[in-house]
């Protein structure tokens, strides 16, 4: 398949490029390294050395199993964005290229209008341009399960069957997102829905968990490709973070109570969900949504493993609950579906000492270049 | 009180600042004057001959209640908008300030991306406002119907009680807006939503139904005060482009079949509405949902009454049932709870044939200025 890849550049976008190419199909990456400036910006740095968006794309070309290129281009640039699907002609159109952080987006006001702007604009100029020129493309968007929030119900894959006052009807399930980027990923997915519908595009929304892990088996063949390993706390995430913090010496962050429960997925299972995702499209007209994690867990309970795993290391991490940045419960009942993409195939690669051992071992390899100063939360909800 | 009306030199916001201002209340309009240079750029116009923004403000400063002063502001001007909150000091802010055309939002993508960025940013800055300099203000944010769709089950008022699997919890109710603009409404509901959880604001969103009439007692004071009539294919809606049509000679176009239906609301409703929110405020945290609207009629049931009443007055309309440019269906099930004003006091001023006569003869009144080649719907959906 001629697979196009936006957000190419990023922590899940280029390791899916190279899993992609190696399995043989043709791949585009399409980046604008807004990501690697915002690194700049907020004086924070990938943990793992990364070379140039140009280097690791040159050093990849060599091993891909199809043709591997890449677009420097900013989905808001419509005619750019306009001119690279027209070119490339891709089958399956897979969209990670937004703003993905919700501390980011509650900076400030300005982080908050540029998330909402940037994911909102980018995403209706891709789907115009798939209207107009590629309306077979099968869009597949990177969505969030934090879309949903945490409902008293079980959480399904998009849709809901709801029986009212004697009638019934399989409506969007109803979400209630977090932070201002979450917020961003609904208008996306109401957008998106509104086009397949109106347009008769096909999509797939894929709500994500959060993504665990560093190196894929394509990541680590040079280190020209390394994966980029995120602890700050701008776009660090529960599990590396303290995988992080373990191997620093300093304490596992806890956000308040530590009871917030969410999905979780390895990053080799994120680019093989990709796949399927592309395998199996959407129909024209059909808005599909997956929710793509594997397992559930507590943030205090991750806490609990990595400490254990740890200290089987020689460490000696302690657990330390930090008041809580952001708005939510802190205690709640949590239980999502996620079955449609085990239906498609998918072998989750579970969580297990094995795998956490490996992210600390991947920090301690660069402990040498861990900040502490940038791990504490300092963006604030309220 | 003291009450700030954005978009207050609009079809809805010029009345209710004119109503609220004769009920004594202290009174700002802020606009930018926007509406008006669309009609330019889209060679369109208001039936009924408007004066300018400076000259209706003047000559209702002498009939004014309270004081009634007036802002040039663009919402999406972060700093004016500040100023003008601060200056001001609101107990309750109206906010009608946005692209409020569907078919506006469907001409082409960039009109798509100005209504989506136009009404979110606006919303985004206000809400940040409220949070930094007046916490307490009452935010009345227009939604609209359209909002919901048409499920197949009872729509309620902003949330619905679900049951599942054995367990109950009550959801924000499901959306499936039916254009950008539409969009644009869910993306600000659930961009409220989250500030009054997570800043402790108070909101109400009005969810209103399709207006029609002209004037109000207000409104009728003297011509320099004359509410605008929209009635082109862009900004005009069902029944007053009816009445408009039937002035004119010229066939009342039902778009499809006609089993469309909606909730309505009289002009003279809309402005009493608007009171009860204010005089009823929200509680700090609360994002609060009414459907603002009266009645429910199909479409080619309000072509029906506008053409018996039409005859009565010596015209001879036809139907027209012209091809659909929206996607939606043309017969559907819809019904909507609106208890929730009526519980706070609304008296209705239901639709009949004197109605439906007031707004013809206002039509008639300016037959001379209508331009019918503006009626046909030529901006489509696909």
């Amino acid at each position: 398949m001629r697979i196009l890849i936006a957000g190419g550049d990023g922590f899940c976008g280029w390791p899916t490029a190279l899993y992609l190419s190696k399995k043989g199909h043709d791949i585009a990456v399409l980046d604008n390294g807004i990501r690697r400036q915002w690194d700049e910006e907020l004086h924070i740095h990938s943990l793992t050395p990364i070379a140039t968006f140009e280097e690791r794309v040159a050093a990849w070309q060599g091993h891909a199993g199809g043709t591997f290129t890449a677009y420097n281009v900013d989905m808001c640039d419509y005619d750019a964005l306009a001119h690279a699907v027209s070119d490339f002609a891709p089958d399956a159109f897979v969209h990670f290229a937004e703003q993905r952080s919700a501390p980011f987006s509650m900076i400030d006001r300005e982080h908050a209008v540029l998330t909402q702007t940037n994911n909102v604009v980018g995403t209706l100029n891709l789907l115009y341009i798939l209207k107009e020129v590629a309306p077979d493309c099968h869009l597949i968007k990177l969505g969030t399960m934090g879309e949903y929030g945490t409902p008293n119900i079980d959480i399904e894959e998009g849709y809901i069957t709801i029986s009212h006052n004697g009638r019934e009807d399989t409506l969007p399930y109803p979400k209630q997102p977090p932070s201002i980027y979450h917020l961003s990923k609904v208008h996306d997915s109401h957008n998106i829905m509104f086009a397949c519908r109106a347009w008769n595009l096909r999509a797939t929304d894929l709500n994500q968990g959060v993504v665990y892990g560093v190196q894929t088996d394509e990541t680590k063949v040079e280190t020209a490709l390394s994966n980029r390993m995120d602890y700050d706390q701008i776009f660090g995430t529960a599990l590396n973070r303290f995988c992080v913090e373990a191997a620093a010496g300093h304490p596992l962050t806890v956000y308040g109570a530590g009871g917030q429960t969410r999905g979780f997925i390895h990053i080799e299972d994120t680019v093989r969900c990709i796949e399927l995702a592309a395998l199996n499209p959407a129909k024209r007209g059909e808005f599909r949504v997956f929710n793509q994690f594997t397992e559930e867990f507590s943030v205090f309970d991750l806490a609990k493993m990595v400490e254990r795993v740890a200290r089987d290391l020689g460490l000696n991490p302690e657990i330390q609950h930090v008041q809580n940045p952001r708005v939510e419960l802190e205690q709640h009942y949590y239980h999502a579906a996620h079955t449609r993409l085990l239906e498609l195939g998918l072998k989750p690669h579970l969580l297990n000492d094995s795998v956490i051992r490996g992210i600390i071992e991947a920090a301690l390899a660069e402990k040498a270049r861990i900040r502490t100063d940038i791990i504490m939360p300092t963006v604030t909800w309220s």
